[in-house]
């Protein structure tokens, strides 16, 4: 084998980077789709990385005081299943051979759950990056709270991989900017700087200086320049910011995107495709490899690289005595954290809501803010915040502090306008397994942070968006404020629970159900305006909010069914009586969460929505896209069909024809059909 | 009056400084609702920039070589709306009267189209600058296409308020970047650096240094301090930046939020909130106005800004004269640029589309590519792009060459990976009138330019989404990449028209009927996997595609209806055959774009979609949430519910059921309810 001149590297430890070179090659190549430049590129750094600075326990990948390693370049993916079958992670060279073939552990780009070591969900770019913010903060919170002088319970790093295009996705400037405010020493970003995109050469759109800009943002940057190669150099960046200094430190690594390959190397073209069977072949030779052989692990580099496994044994049985030493001294802080790994809540959130008085008229925003004022006194890790709309959104409980650089057991975050970077960050914090944030902002900006909201859901990351000001009922601030097919968008995504409640109480039972349930992430919707406390002696209680969607109220033989979500319940509860007055008997439903009801049996299902009974109404201040499932052939929808208007929200609903008398004109209609 | 001691200003300007911030105050105090504290902060300087360096004409709006104002900080609306009216615009003190309600010409943000001299909708924070760079982008290109020597049409700058909100988003700090990449020096940010946001003070939460950031950007940087007056030093540095350098400038200027309020300057209460009757008074009275007074004009602040109109008449008409003599010099130019401002297409685009061969299989990302080959060399005022992944989307057409800093005549953007910039920057491009903008990406990442989409859908700017890679059909990439949501997502957005063409020659319509509409943004669904071209003897031809759905082909007395669109319509033309061979007839449609279809006659839609027909199926790799509105009651529905899975496309297909057996056996169970 022919050295390939990596500085700081043995002999051996090159031959180890070959081989994270060839396999990720041979893997692609199997696929026959994949993105073999970056493996090529960052084998070297990986390795180093992986073998000398990163403490994990393949043998275990959830010991909670690991380093937290994330691949925000995900397209990279085989560079990381490479590192983790070779570092002895229950990850077979039968999966390698798998890549991106169905029922596999090695997809197309890592997924969190889904392979054992990957840490989060990436591939959409920026996101690992932000990611790798919330997981900074959960450990400095943990280390806060919970480590005393010897008993560094909670001391890992986190180190992120990140590329080209994760510098120019907005989220990671958003992020990184809270990462420098915050002063997270704890992280530490190797920015592969190979300047090769899809289109080309970076120099295409992409020439700010990516140094500058992050050390305006207050972080320590190091380059590291030549080929990839410079491992001595890069090790001692390395070290030097692991050695905390109040900044996060972002490591310019220079690389060449497809090293080693002849025809390919520097080019966008290694970035996406694989190289071709005799490109490989090229490349091996060239590297002084057996062109014909495919996934080769030579026996030096397994045993060298297998290492890993009793380095970690080794690390965590170290830290076992240790947190055992702090279970003897702090057994109240020890119980704390083992509660929190197996999800046991040790107090009983029922009896700690809030009540809301029937008759006076509460913002489930207000009910939201006053549930949490009840609750988060006893749940020390859930971490609050929002994206700079707190007097708003009511997501700052009584009493809380502030998260921030002098202050890291604070538990509210400022995260400034920062939607995206909120959610990701918020992503990165619930898979440390520990901790649960929620976040708050206006529901139309649930735009704003689609691309994370939808890693929280792929991933079931326990993810809780608080979203205020749900519909026209928001009104002065007008359209560009008022959402209304965010319900819709929300809706359409898979493992989402969306909870629309119908007062202050279905809020607090949302909460406690949010608080109590976090194998998916959950997204609350809720009012900017005061809306009725229903009477809970008049109506079904409240605690029905599990099962997705109840009968209120009905009549013997109902005629006609009124269906509503949120706010709009108060109004088809008074359409309920226009009709009653003209004797049109109605059974009215609260629907605060279809996920859950598609999840009740059929017979209850058919309960709450008689299958005989087709005239119906839906009543909601969003667009009717999803309504017609509930209300069928023969139903009405009143609603919104275009954007809202700046106007007070009383005079938006009554001209945009969402009111009692609507409803209950849209129930005749209905009723007509039927007897046509 | 008392004098306030701004530098640069006479008593008059002064006069009229305070006439702006009493006009805002007031008009929010009359709402009871809204945002004071940036207009009173920002007065003085947006009156030295309206006043002393903006080019426009109040009596038109559209005057296609003003200079373009955008306020991306739209939250401070009362300011230019009290603009808009002094200098002359159709916009009369009772409008500020009735700023926030029904029906008023001032809502509460900026809305273009909506309001004279309202360049673009802003209130979403990061939208506004990003806008300012598409236009900037839009003036570079026709000054490059249509300048001549001393002949200079297209001679305007893009000044752009921006706030702390707006430095925070990563829209802007995408959008910021390519514009430094790109040295668009027709575009000036003034940043009001007010430090203070919703939350409070910003170093809460927002501690970079901005400026420091914006260099690295490439942009050229000024900083102005003091008090909001220090309008001397302010007007010098709208010199400098007006004077080109090849550098976007930001003028970071200081300025006090709530300026002249006793109680709430400097704090985050004057940002949002009415400041109330009794300090309004006091403000008044303390600047030696009388207090009891509102929306007061003195004669002399309204003859000096009404001044504006005298200018704009002169300004125009010089256009004009400058204009006319081009047109003589120009004549294919001018008549170029007047087709394009009337909205006429030259050439007839039909008889250009390509024809593509029935039997083959096209992905309809490449028959999108071709499509732009045929046509865009006929279309100069189309400008394409993506955002980093051009080879994938299919959208750099035949000949054209990439818009650079060094070549401003280009017609390609290279956007980067930056999906939310693109789209809000194609959104400023859009609303120039001149220029119709196109860019692509992967569907997935519709996610992150959801905020700019939805700004183009509640503007209907003709801004055109290219969206490949529409499902599972991308395969190994996996889910982190396979939309399922989305179809359903893009559906929800009011005015957006989302077309999912079901083949080769459908696409070619598609882009016809796009580009012949410029009332409203349109996105387009492409595959990235081969489907069958359809045979155009055999079934209905694609040019019923403007219809939004249509029979493609159906038995006498169809037992089933067939509904699908994009990929699976093949689906469902192979399904028929399944069921035609058990006697079962079917009549299969086409659903390209669910909205085009809702506008549809009744008597049209009854005919494609018969009312007594209850057995459907409606087929489509995505979720079934809007389905239901096309399937009623008794359909089935072959989709997904869940999220993909990373594999080889037609593996995905096979095991999530998404298949002609499948879709047969769905149309027998819908046809078995029928008959119970």
């Amino acid at each position: 084998m022919s050295k390939i001149g990596i500085t700081g590297l043995s002999d051996l430890d090159q031959k180890c980077v070959q081989t994270i070179r060839f396999l990720s090659m041979d893997g692609i190549q199997a696929a026959n789709s994949g993105h073999p430049g970056m493996p090529m590129g960052m084998a070297a750094a990986a390795y180093s990385l992986w073998t000398r600075h990163l403490r994990f326990n393949p043998a275990d990948p959830s010991w909670i005081n690991r380093d937290r390693f994330i691949l925000s370049a995900g397209h990279g993916s085989m560079l990381l299943y490479s590192l983790l079958h070779l570092c002895g992670f229950d990850l077979p060279l039968s999966e390698l051979k798998q890549f991106r073939q169905w029922g596999s552990k090695t997809p197309g780009h890592p997924e969190f759950g889904h392979t054992p070591g990957v840490e989060a969900t990436t591939g959409p770019l920026g996101q690992g990056l932000s990611n790798g913010v919330g997981m900074a903060i959960a450990q400095k919170y943990l280390a806060a709270r919970y480590n005393r002088d010897g008993l560094e319970v909670f001391d890992y790093r986190i180190y992120v991989i990140a590329g080209d295009g994760c510098m120019q996705e907005g989220i990671s400037s958003e992020a990184s900017s809270l990462a420098g405010h915050l002063g997270l020493d704890n992280l530490i970003v190797i920015y592969d700087d190979n300047q090769i995109t899809i289109d080309g050469k970076t120099e295409l759109s992409f020439s700010e200086d990516v140094s500058a800009r992050y050390r305006a943002y207050g972080w320590n940057v190091i380059a590291v320049d030549g080929d990839g190669h410079n491992i001595a150099e890069f090790d001692k960046a390395l070290e030097q910011a692991k050695n905390p200094n109040g900044r996060p430190t972002m490591i310019k690594f220079r690389s060449r995107i497809g090293f080693g390959s002849p025809n390919f190397q520097d080019t966008a073209t290694a970035h996406g495709a694989p190289l071709g069977v005799d490109e490989c072949k090229l490349i091996k030779k060239n590297a002084g490899w057996d062109p014909e052989q495919t996934f080769v692990v030579p026996a030096d580099v397994a045993e060298s690289m297998g290492r890993a496994k009793q380095k970690g044994t080794r690390l965590q049985s170290e830290y076992k005595a240790l947190f055992e030493r702090y279970a003897k001294q702090f057994p109240a802080q020890a119980k704390e954290i083992e509660d929190a790994l197996a999800g046991r809540i040790s107090v009983d959130l029922q009896s700690l809501l809030p009540k809301f008085e029937t008759g006076s008229s509460v913002a489930t925003r207000q009910a939201s803010g006053k549930t949490l004022d009840a609750l988060m006194p006893h749940l020390p890790l859930v971490i609050g915040g929002s994206a700079d709309l707190t007097p708003s959104n009511n997501t700052r409980f009584k009493g809380v502090e502030d998260f921030q650089k002098n202050n890291l057991s604070g538990r509210y975050m400022r995260y400034g306008v920062r939607e995206h970077a909120m959610a990701a960050i918020m992503n990165g914090m619930a898979v440390s397994g520990l901790i649960r944030p929620y976040g708050g902002t206006f529901m139309v900006f649930s735009d704003y942070m689609r691309g994370a909201l939808r890693v929280a859901c792929l991933s079931n990351y326990p993810t809780i968006f608080v979203f205020t000001h749900d519909t026209i009922g928001l009104g002065e601030d007008g359209p560009t404020h008022q959402p209304v097919e965010h319900l819709a968008a929300l809706r359409a995504l898979p493992n989402l629970l969306v909870i629309r409640p119908a007062d202050a109480n279905e809020t607090a039972q949302a909460w406690k159900y949010t608080l109590e349930h976090r194998d998916h992430p959950i997204a609350l919707a809720l009012t900017r305006q005061g809306i009725p406390v229903l009477d809970q002696a008049q109506y079904a209680s409240s605690e029905n909010l599990v099962k997705g969607a109840y009968v209120l109220i009905k009549d013997d033989k109902p005629d006609v069914l009124l269906l509503a979500a949120g706010s709009e319940v108060a109004l088809a509860l008074e359409a309920r009586k226009i009709l009653a007055a003209e004797g049109i008997k109605t059974q009215v439903v609260s629907m605060p969460c279809w996920e859950l009801f598609e999840k009740q049996s059929k017979t209850y299902k058919e309960s709450v929505l008689p299958p005989s009974i087709t005239a119906r109404v839906g009543v909601e201040a969003g667009v009717r896209l999803g309504w017609d499932r509930w209300i069928g052939t023969q139903g009405e929808f009143v609603g919104m069909s275009t954007y809202g208007v700046s106007a007070p929200y009383k005079v938006c609903y009554k001209n945009f024809g969402i009111t009692p008398e609507a409803v209950a004109a849209a129930a005749k209609t209905s009723l007509a059909k039927k007897n046509l």
